[in-house]
């Protein structure tokens, strides 16, 4: 446009960088922020900046908490002898929502991928196979999207993992193939952990 | 879910609340936000902070503009004598698009609405007729949307500006009706400045 509001445009120019968001969908966003109530506009600004300050990753299983570990490895009632293997944070709210599964997690921020320049050291395979070493841990679930990368990724765990004599599992096909695990819903998901197979 | 981290269920509720994002969708722009490098998820909260802080109405015209007068209205080669007159700064934008229009513009914030209880006091039409006092306004353009309110709006002001002895026009049906007026493109738009017709 031949004329322009700097903060306006700014403010659209972010909302366009994110993911699944268009020129005019920015826009939008943008004009509806400006629209709102100084104090809710301030709240959201906040939120961004709050959340980036203050989410690290659990020490123990790399997911993302506001303290020292997550609220899953801080609870007392979790079986520490089952890990379930996630690509993602997202993963773990997905698996929580099926109230099903009572062990721990390890959120491995990516899967292997040579296309993308994604090898083991960039992902927290190191973490995960210092938490074997106490013999604790009696098995451990792969859990990885039903991809190229996720199956590569799980393989490569379970030939490391084996060695230590400690059970390596797969989720059942119970997931679709080649979907996403993020929108599987709870019942298939539930029926994924059920029908678990030993890799 | 059963465990939340706190900061980011905040950001994924910020998200959330946006128009035309859903839980999921939420989910993952609060993802993205939190993936960003520190300072770009800085310059994206305060671009929402200067937006907020520094975009005002012009005093002229009432479009947003982080200074006293809008760029329309501060640029000298504009015609003073046509004033189109739109809902939303957003059909400012659409118009400029076209490069074709050199009037000035007035945004009414909003459409007359008896079914959302929004009466004539609640637009800029108090500013409208005021700018119509000083006789170098020969033409009033109704650029409203091509809806029931957009026409009710349209035709309300036109016997208001009659009477001062100013033409008063309405955009051709060249947009289509019943559609939205941020949406059509230029061709459309231009087409529809030529062929405006006298109410």
């Amino acid at each position: 446009m031949a004329y322009s509001v700097l903060p306006l445009t700014r403010l659209i120019e972010q909302f366009e960088k994110l993911p699944g968001v268009g020129r005019k969908g920015a826009q939008r966003l943008a004009f509806h922020v400006l629209g709102l109530p100084k104090q809710k506009a301030v709240d959201f600004a906040n939120a961004i900046l709050e959340a980036h300050e203050k989410i690290k990753k659990c020490s123990v299983c790399q997911n993302l908490t506001d303290a020292e570990l997550c609220p899953v490895c801080m609870d007392g009632g979790r079986d520490r002898g089952v890990i379930c293997v996630v690509e993602d944070p997202r993963d773990v709210i997905a698996f929580e929502r099926t109230r099903e599964y009572k062990g721990v997690y390890h959120v491995l921020h990516g899967l292997i991928s040579p296309m993308e320049g994604i090898g083991p050291e960039q992902l927290t395979i190191k973490e995960l196979i210092a938490r074997l070493g106490d013999g604790e841990v009696k098995e451990v679930i792969m859990a990885t999207n039903p991809t190229v990368e996720g199956e590569a990724t799980a393989m490569y765990l379970a030939r490391l993992i084996k060695p230590m004599d400690i059970k390596v599992t797969r989720l059942a096909y119970g997931i679709p193939v080649g979907g996403n695990l993020e929108y599987a819903d709870e019942v298939t998901l539930f029926r994924a952990l059920e029908g678990r197979s030993e890799l």
